[in-house]
């Protein structure tokens, strides 16, 4: 029997670029000690305080169907975060509650294009996108955003690409270089969408990890609000990944239809994650930047590392959970270097390939290890690295 | 901005038959004490050791990301349960799990149908059906189920109506009818979607409810598993309603490429939620059948209250939440007949027609009140349908 076009190719065949992933996984299997810097999970569990309020609300009754959109204080409360955020006036209408970040990138997806339609996504990406713009059957078209231009999608960039496209996805703070987006690319985002008519689609899923500056929702300047739909989530900032809850926010209009839409994909989200979901944003911003602060711990720790050789370079990234570094310098490329630092020293990262072409001499550095550990690792690393030099 | 034409077809335009419902829902919002008999939700709220299992598995640290396809032993499980009841082989590769039912019909016809297809859904059919085809693109076109066949679908009422289709949707036990298929109905389908070289996407959620003879899945025919994908949930089975926990079942292959679309649209379902769904399935077919056991109990009173009369006349229904009743002798719609019995006396149904065409002059009862006041309103409804005649 066969199946349909869209689903046998959300992912095209030959290599994805998570090679070194799969085989570091299979060392785990085999029992090897490896030291894993690969994928965004927090080295934390959820705390037992929301799991507490999760178990009180399913007992206390909440176990039946819950309104489709979302309850109505949880819809408040983001709501009220996003216009605090933004200044931008934002109500329970703007926002339909998802079963997590990736549910709401589709979900937006499928609201602005139609078949066949072009959605720009900015390359280096998180490693769905494309699969998710082929899964609504249309093609993902790159903008390149380069290490000289500190991997931040240019103005002209997405006007050169911009040519029969429906929507862009972009992402700040930015998986996976961990870099922030400055007002100036932010501007250039909003100019550039309004001149080709484009839907932002703005993936902020990490807007409580920022060390520096501060996050800038496209949706925040004049105009935008209309044409931006942000996809938001409690995974990174309340390490409640596997939660599966998050959200898409955007003008009232789009909200009525994603909400037919889930209607008919997922009818709504549990009642009483819900409800722990609320409960965790009503711990305030205090219990967000516990949750950050191991990753800005590390970041800094990360420098002084990296300051004290002159081999390997680290992109300047003031957010999320990730380091970016250039390796360029070994005159390997990334895949090679993560296979041999895998191989001799059993510790894993991620070579840029595996989140399109633009990070290629690059290699992802997921912060979600144990202080001195991270410290040790990253010294072998540079050790690695300097010892690749011929 | 402009939204996809997908998303702004999934509900056509004009009533929805669903008129009915918001009413009630409207009184019962402004203090009208409303006897509630339209929707499937059961009168019991999830059981207390399902959700302690849930709250020690989330404690017990399952909050991270779960692998994508679901976990190893709930698709075991899940694997076990449909071999048992089928005499197919059946494994865990044949199994993905999805954030409820919901998402499973979504996905099962996203990966059959390309846009523009035809998909077959059998009418009446419960109320997501039409927009789910939609909203992957495709066009539902209905197989009439009659009265006079009591409301199962008929072969060559399916290969009338193949011309050009991908896809047939079915549903045993049956929401809205209460009907479970019996085997020359299933046969007739079976022979109908090989001749037409259809996929059959089988609605089981109501599987543990049967209350005579037995859940036939035409999987379980000879040379279907191949063309058949099972949408299963714990929803109605245990009670998990709003959990949002079910599965595709099918060949191999759909279902690898279905976890490729699941990490593409949801990113699997959570751990914790996943564990009680497995502690609720090891509890074993007796717990089930106390589920189930108020429906079963139900009906019976149901067909006491309805042969001391011969006004209404009941379809002979032998399983799931419902009954669907005959009132064309009191010469109204259904719709005139349901908007009369709530004004006069406070008790909601829902009209055939809020679940397409071929129920026109019939009404869905739910049976999910408790039995004394079920029976009331039932012998208020009859009295009601007397009065009407002339």
């Amino acid at each position: 029997m066969n199946l349909s076009h869209r689903i046998t190719h959300i992912t095209p065949g030959g290599s994805d670029g998570w090679e070194v992933f799969y085989k570091s996984r299979q060392m785990i299997a085999d029992g090897v000690d490896v030291v894993e810097l690969t994928i965004g999970e927090h080295d934390i569990r959820t705390d037992p305080i929301i799991l507490d309020a999760m178990h009180a609300a399913a007992k206390g009754g909440h176990t039946g169907y819950a309104m489709v959109p979302g309850i109505v204080a949880l819809r408040d409360k983001v709501a009220a975060r996003l216009q605090a955020q933004s200044g931008i006036p934002t109500t329970r209408d703007n926002i339909l509650i998802t079963p997590g970040g990736q549910a709401a990138l589709f979900a937006a997806h499928l609201a602005c294009c139609n078949e066949g339609d072009v959605a720009l996504i900015c390359d280096p990406y998180y490693a769905t996108y494309p699969g998710t713009v082929r899964g609504i059957g249309a093609t993902p078209r790159p903008v390149i955003c380069t290490p000289e231009n500190n991997f931040q999608p240019q103005k002209a960039d997405i006007l050169a690409a911009s040519e029969g496209a429906t929507s862009i996805l972009i992402n700040t703070p930015n998986n996976p270089t961990g870099v922030v987006y400055d007002a100036a690319t932010v501007r250039g985002i909003a100019e550039a969408a309004t001149h080709a008519d484009l839907w932002v689609i703005s993936d902020e899923v990490y807007d409580s990890q920022v060390w520096k500056g501060a996050h800038i929702s496209p949706r925040s300047l004049p105009d935008m609000a209309d044409r931006t739909l942000i996809v938001g989530s409690m995974s990174k900032s309340h390490a409640m990944t596997g939660s599966r809850v998050g959200w898409v926010a955007g003008p009232v209009q789009a909200i009525e239809h994603l909400t037919n839409l889930a209607t008919h994909t997922t009818y709504g989200v549990a009642g009483y994650i819900q409800d722990a979901a609320l409960f965790a944003l009503n711990q305030g911003p205090a219990f967000e930047a516990e949750i950050g602060a191991p990753f800005k711990r590390r970041r800094a720790l990360a420098k002084s590392v990296i300051n004290g050789q002159n081999v390997v370079k680290m992109i300047n990234s003031d957010g999320a959970m990730y380091l970016m570094l250039d390796i360029r310098a070994t005159g390997l490329s990334a895949t090679d270097f993560a296979y041999g630092l895998l191989h001799a020293h059993h510790i894993a990262v991620m070579p840029g390939d595996s989140f399109g072409q633009a990070a290629a001499g690059h290699i992802r550095v997921a912060m979600t290890i144990e202080d001195t550990k991270f410290t040790q690792a990253l010294e072998t690393l540079c050790t690695f690295a300097a010892n690749q030099i011929p």
